[in-house]
């Protein structure tokens, strides 16, 4: 359920209420692909994090340890022991970029694993199974990501076959979710709308899904190939004809402009690997720029990565100690950045919906959208 | 200053005090190389592993990020952010194993950088300014580990040069700590004792180095190719012949069951890579016997690694998670498993010295020697 605290023209501020707990909207979703974030960060230190939601990613869980494997040891939440809300993507999008030989049909997609090359069939009845098992707060419905630029005809077809991907997808979670032994019986189902950059199909996709009544809609297949310019295009065109009362997640997205940018024309959840993997490369966010770790600069720059940061990092660590550890190929540099990075994120989503809540977004908006991009 | 709390035959529980804190012993040293525990493991995180002393080469950090980096930031203690003691080693056991092309002279070794190749002179002055300069709490004297099994003439000439090293890292070490501007001027010097597996070139060492009253002493050149026969053989000819009231420090040992020997025969101090080497590559220590975490067995195994252990790990996480984090190439299974195996040996520490104050060392010692090294 999703409850509208505070708007503020386009932009919102909410709370959206899940089996595994209240996510304050606008929020980040801390990317744990493989039921771990990448960088030696464990479900126990995203408390110390400000994380709100874990998102798991449903083809790399499917081909390893295997959902059933996970459903076996009592799903995601006990399996990572994070017992916050969930989301799973629903395989979709990696079918697409990850795996090798695709054949997609009517019924789904039959593609090669990128692990060991074995043949895998999946379809929206597989996706929500292997979803169930998880037992995700939120499953996603199995779509076609289509990379951008995409011919029209081809981005019309496969907009039409991932309509009819998500009546099945919604019909196998009802399904699913009334079977005995089901983990988390009160599963979620997010629609995704699909269209490439061209509005009409977006539009259209868009007032044909939400009469579905499904728990929250997603705009997909953006920051894939296309500027941003297009992106934010396509946003303002679909978000009017999203329903107000469900939460809206722009998948994949992005820097902390995109955000400010995506949040200023209604969105409400987003996820993305940049914070965990910049950090990995050295690549720190700070409230006054982005830094390079391995910047000879810092070699003897005793001062923490960010000033005006309350991160276990930034209380403890210098710019000089990291540096060293990159340098020496220590694994400890990542895991300390990947850190920051998290905290960072989920601090501006805090940050924002305060901005939010006292009607002082705008400001927010002009005074941190360059320079959180800027290289420092 | 070392105080002698409980005798049990030749085993001893005794409180070690240095400027940084006391140091409860038996105890064992946590490996920190290049100032970070490897594994994603933090000076913050020793806090919750029961860790009381940190160990980092003195070797690694000239080289990177150069011992003077570390002097113009802080020393070692604020460049780490660990508040308790530190010992450095003296870099001749990594010029002896890690660099090449060594030339040994009277004066010292000219080496060749593991790193970059270039040319680099080291002997007992330069290491005591390089410990100097890092400001750990206690610098070891500069020596040559000899590889065993090593000839008779060889080993004596070696031997007899690292005491004459010695003398000088002692005089090197008592100007250094009268400079101003010595970041630890009260920094404590152990000697080794060297002399391969001759025990009586070990016993001669032994009393030409214990008449120069320094804060301890360590027995080095052991588990450098010998049998563990061989090394209780030397540890039982040396004992007798080192201080009572100084700490004993037996150098890169080793399995539980090596410690327990060691023990046994009067040692207090202790320092290996095992625990972490090991954890990094999925092999944890266990009160039932050393487990493989790529072992298929533990795909479904929903129970902690160590049923009787109270780590932030065990408490937490499952076997299986940890396999899949292994076979996933996940860090987080490095992280989770190093602590685990940190805090395994320093717990392991805690009940030796347990047993030793209520007199019951003998039967902990023989319930613990066979069943720590099991593989199960």
């Amino acid at each position: 359920m999703f409850h509208l605290i505070q708007n503020c023209d386009a932009a919102r501020r909410g709370e959206f209420t899940t089996p595994h707990g209240k996510i304050q909207t606008p929020a980040f979703m801390n990317v744990a692909t493989a039921g771990a974030i990448k960088g030696a960060v464990s479900a126990l230190d995203l408390k110390d994090l400000k994380c709100q939601v874990q998102l798991c990613n449903t083809y790399h869980l499917h081909l390893r340890p295997g959902d059933e494997t996970v459903r076996k040891l009592g799903g995601l939440h006990r399996f990572t022991r994070w017992d916050g809300p969930i989301l799973t993507d629903s395989g979709g999008f990696q079918v697409f970029s990850l795996a090798k030989l695709r054949n997609i049909t009517e019924e789904g997609v039959t593609f090669a694993s990128h692990i060991d090359g074995r043949k895998i069939f999946m379809g929206p009845e597989e996706s929500m199974k292997i979803q169930s098992n998880l037992a995700s707060t939120i499953a996603m419905a199995f779509d076609e990501c289509v990379q951008n630029p995409a011919p029209y005809e081809y981005a019309r077809d496969s907009c039409a076959r991932t309509v009819r991907w998500l009546c099945r997808s919604k019909e196998a979670m009802n399904r699913l979710n009334r079977e005995p032994g089901t983990i988390n019986p009160r599963q979620m189902l997010f629609g995704i709308n699909q269209g490439s950059t061209y509005e009409d199909l977006r539009v259209d996709c868009m007032k044909r899904i939400r009469d579905l009544d499904l728990d929250g809609y997603a705009i997909g297949g953006l920051a894939v190939g296309e500027s941003s310019e297009e992106m934010y295009r396509i946003i303002e065109a679909v978000v009017p004809e999203m329903p107000m009362d469900k939460p809206r997640y722009l998948m994949g997205v992005g820097t902390p402009g995109n955000i400010l940018e995506a949040v200023r024309r209604g969105v409400d959840l987003f996820d993305c690997v940049m914070p965990t993997r910049n950090a990995r490369h050295g690549h720190v966010f700070t409230r006054q720029g982005r830094r390079n770790l391995f910047n000879a600069k810092y070699e003897l720059d005793d001062t923490s990565l960010d000033p005006d940061c309350d991160c276990p990092v930034c209380k403890n660590f210098s710019r000089a100690y990291l540096h060293h550890l990159f340098k020496s190929g220590e694994m400890l540099a990542m895991r300390l950045c990947v850190m920051h990075n998290i905290y960072f994120y989920n601090s501006f989503f805090e940050k924002i919906r305060g901005s939010l809540q006292n009607e002082t977004f705008e400001r927010f908006y002009r005074e941190n959208l360059e320079v959180l991009n800027r290289r420092i």
